[in-house]
């Protein structure tokens, strides 16, 4: 599957996974890929921590309880952290956004499944401090969002798109 | 080139382009790998305007000063609403984000360089708001990014990045 190809297959993905382990080798790939996002001020603001320890995975899903991903055999942590790029302003989100998607990306690359589960862990219960804490993660480091890893056991599905050309045009808004 | 390597490659581009015009087909490639981003509850945030009348490039670079990709045969131009997801939550920044990785991406898939220029133009003086007025767009987008689509006429070149044990480790912070 070449880039393009692959950027359009990627679907989030909320079914069971098979219980076959994440080569180390492929869980490291998927981080090469987050790692290698652009950052805002190449302040390079995300850190990222993979869960492949069967006792880590029970322990964090205790904490948020069954949800997306929940049978996967692994998962990746993102951690982000505010940091000034440059007078007042930040682009932390932007950049473990960035580095989610390389993810994601990589992950369909490699043959697995994967989707971005963020709003459950920052709401306001803050799930993803728990999460953090358990992992040794500093204050300083927010938890924002993990990604399941593994071999899908349902078919992917894709959810319905607003038409090209309700999005997307040229030279002007809404002209083709 | 496969994803991963894609992803490996792409860097943050300042320099010269080629003058030579991006055929429409590659431009309409980059804007499908941008809308199939994955967004917050599927509330497709993003939309996308392409530039490549020369005489809007100029206008456009008018407004901003002359700057990064200036001297591009194209552009793309990224706007954001700020959507409700859930119940206060919105995601139009790590949607829109998602959107400019896909794009960086596919723009090195198809021979091109780019660059994600977001401060410059979302600082306080809101040169998004002038290009976007110059394109027609309604007050309830923003132009928050352009990405300049060329061939390079320089060299690329890689920032400086932390060692992978640095950034990212297994089933703990800091663990190996």
């Amino acid at each position: 599957m070449n880039t393009l190809e692959t950027i359009q297959a990627r679907t989030s993905y909320r079914g069971a996974y098979l219980p076959q382990p994440v080569p180390r080798a492929d869980l490291e790939a998927i981080l090469r890929a987050g790692l290698a996002a652009p950052s805002g001020c190449n302040k390079q603001s995300t850190s990222l921590i993979a869960v492949d320890d069967p006792a880590m995975l029970i322990a964090l899903f205790e904490i948020m309880g069954p949800g997306v991903g929940s049978t996967a055999p692994a998962m990746i942590c993102v951690l982000t952290r505010r940091i000034l790029a440059y007078r007042n302003r930040t682009f932390f989100m932007q950049d473990y956004s960035a580095a989610i998607e390389n993810m994601l990306l990589a992950c369909v690359a490699l043959g697995y499944e994967s989707c971005w589960v963020e709003g459950h862990i920052t709401d306001e219960d803050r799930l993803g401090r728990a999460m953090a804490d358990r992992l040794g993660v500093p204050a300083d480091y927010e938890l924002i969002c993990y990604l399941p890893v593994g071999r899908a056991a349902e078919p992917t599905r894709r959810p319905d798109k607003k038409p090209m050309d309700e999005r997307a045009w040229f030279n002007g808004f809404m002209k083709r």
